[in-house]
C-alpha cells in the first residue's frame, strides 16, 4: 500500500524528506513518476492536475498540503464523496499570524502612505494610533482566523470577527451571517480576509462590501485571490472609499506583468506567501491520518463536503 | 511665578491645553510671546533657539518636553550645572515599541524586498523566518529600548540588548561596556538603535559595527541621526554587508531634496515620527515637576549632566 505525492507545483524533496522521518517504511510515489497505481491508498496533494486522482482504483482519502480545499474541489472530476482532509499546522497559523500583524502594523503606521512620499522626496510626518484606538476586523473565524483574531487582541486592538456561524472568541466581537456583515466592518480601520472559498465567499470583497467602512479603511486579502472582485478594489481606492490594499493572493498566480495592480500606489503585493505549510511541522498529522486510514479510524482535520470547508 | 513654553517648531496649542487642563491656575507664556521674563522659574523646550534661555533671571530648572535632552545640550550657552528634566511618557514608550516591531517585521517578512520586486513587477517568493527563529539586538536598554527588548522577547523574538552599564532584563541577553558591542550584534538579524545622543554614541553606526553584523542583517534607527555615519551606511548597503535600513531620524532633518537616501532601494524612509511625546499623558509629570520646583522637593525625571542622558 502506498502514498501519492501530487505537487507539482513545489519542490517535493523536503516533503518526502519530512514524511520518511517521520516514518521511514512509508511507500511514497512522486506524480508524475507513479509506478503501481493500484497501491495507493491516500494521495497528499497541492493543485493537483484535474482528473489524475483517477488513475487510483483504490484511492480511499486525499489530503490537501495545506490549510485550503478549494483547489481540491475546483477539479471537475474529483471523486464524489471522497473522504478530504487538510493539514492544520500550528506553524501555518503562527505565520499567517506573523503576516497579519505586519500588514495591520503596515498601514497603522503609515508605512505605505511613506513609501509614496518617499518616492517623491517629500517629508510630511504623520502621526499614528496606537494599538489600542485600531480596529481590525477578520472575515473568517477558523483555525487561521480565529488564531489571528485573538492574538490581535491580546497585543491591545480593537478586533471585530465574522463567519458563517455563531463563534465565541475571548477579546473579539464576534458576528455571524450575511446580514451582520456590515455590522462586523462597520468600525474597522483595518479589514482582513481569511474566509476559506466557498460559493458563499467568493467575490465577497467587493463593492458592497467597501461600501459598509469607513472611508479610507484598509484591506488585506491573504485568502484566495478568488474572494476579491478586482475592478471594485480598484474603483474604491480611486474614490477614496479605501485607503490602501494588501494583497498576497490573486485571480492569476503569478500576477500578469501587465496587471494594473503593480503600479497602483495604494496597492502592496507579496507573492502569496503570507504563510506556507512547514513541511517538518505537517508531515507528522499526514503520516498519522495515513495510519488512520489504514487501521480504519476516523480521519483527523476532515472538510466538510457540503460546506466545502 | 510662571513656566515658558519654547517649542517653535511645534505647535504649542495642544501642550497650552493639556498643562492649563492638569492645572488651570498656572501662568504659561509661550516662546517668543514673553511678556515678563523675570517670573519665569521652569521652562519646557524642545529645540529652542540657542541663547534664548539667557532671558529668564530666575530660571530653576528645564524640562525636554521629550524623551531626549541632546537638543538642550546642542546650546553652547545652556546654563552650566541648570536642573535639566525630560519627559517619561508611557505613550511614547508604547508607540516606539509599537513602530520597533513594524520596522522588525518588515525586514524578517521581507517586505522591503517586495517593494522592490512590485517596482520591476517581479513576482519571487522568499519565505519567511518566524519569530521565534529572528533574532534582534537592541542598542540602549534605557526606558524606550529596555521596553522594546522586552516586547520584542515577549513576542518570541530571540533578542540580546547592548548598554553603558549593565542591565538584567527578562529573556534579553544584556552585554555592557564598548568592549561587547561586537558580542551584542554578532548573531542579530536586525539591529535596533535607541541610544541617548553622547559623545560616546555619536557616529556609533558605522563600519566598524557593521562589520561585526551578520552580513545581510538590517538596521533600525530610531534614535537620532548623528548616531549614523550615513556614508558608512551606503557603502555597506552597496557591498551587502547590510541588507536594508530603516530610518526614522536623519543628520539634517527634513532630509534634504537631494540627499542619496531618497532613492536608495534598500532604504526606507520615515519622517521622524517613529513616536511622539502625548501632550496629554506628559502634562501631568511636567505640572508635578513644577509643584516639586516650587516646593523644594526632588524633581522626577531628572538627567545626568556627566552622562548626558
Amino acid at each position: 500500500m502506498s502514498i501519492a505525492l501530487i505537487c507539482q507545483q513545489w519542490d517535493p524533496a523536503p516533503w518526502l524528506e519530512a514524511l520518511l522521518a517521520a516514518d521511514p517504511e512509508l511507500d511514497i510515489q512522486v506524480y508524475p513518476d507513479i509506478r503501481a497505481p493500484e497501491n495507493v491508498e491516500f494521495a497528499l496533494c497541492w493543485k493537483h492536475p484535474a482528473g489524475s486522482l483517477a488513475q487510483f482504483p483504490n484511492l480511499k482519502a486525499v489530503s490537501s498540503l495545506g490549510a485550503g480545499v478549494d483547489h481540491l474541489f475546483n477539479d471537475p472530476e474529483f471523486p464524489v464523496a471522497m473522504p478530504v482532509c487538510r493539514v492544520v499546522d500550528p506553524d501555518l497559523t503562527q505565520g499567517m499570524f506573523e503576516y497579519v500583524l505586519t500588514g495591520v502594523l503596515y498601514f497603522q503606521k503609515h508605512f505605505q502612505q511613506f513609501a509614496s512620499q518617499q518616492q517623491s522626496r517629500r517629508w510630511q510626518r504623520i502621526i499614528s494610533p496606537y494599538c489600542r484606538d485600531y480596529r481590525v476586523a477578520v472575515l473568517g473565524l477558523g483555525v487561521l482566523g480565529g488564531y489571528c483574531a485573538q492574538h490581535l487582541a491580546g497585543l491591545g486592538y480593537g478586533v471585530s470577527g465574522w463567519s458563517q456561524s455563531q463563534k465565541e472568541l475571548a477579546g473579539v466581537e464576534c458576528y455571524a451571517g450575511v446580514e451582520n456583515l456590515g455590522a462586523a466592518v462597520a468600525d474597522a480601520d483595518v479589514v482582513v480576509c481569511l474566509l476559506p472559498l466557498t460559493e458563499q465567499t467568493r467575490g465577497i470583497l467587493a463593492t458592497p462590501l467597501f461600501a459598509k467602512m469607513q472611508p479610507g479603511a484598509c484591506l488585506i486579502n491573504v485568502a484566495r485571490g478568488q474572494h476579491l472582485n478586482e475592478v471594485d478594489l480598484l474603483q474604491a481606492l480611486d474614490s477614496g472609499q479605501l485607503g490602501g490594499a494588501l494583497l498576497d493572493v490573486f485571480e492569476i498566480e503569478p500576477l500578469p506583468e501587465n496587471h494594473l495592480f503593480w503600479h497602483h500606489p495604494q496597492i502592496t503585493i507579496t507573492p502569496h506567501c503570507s504563510s506556507v505549510t512547514n513541511p517538518k511541522s505537517a508531515a507528522a498529522q499526514l503520516v498519522d491520518n495515513y495510519r488512520r486510514l489504514r487501521s480504519g479510524r476516523p480521519l483527523l482535520n476532515q472538510v466538510d463536503w457540503q460546506r466545502g470547508y
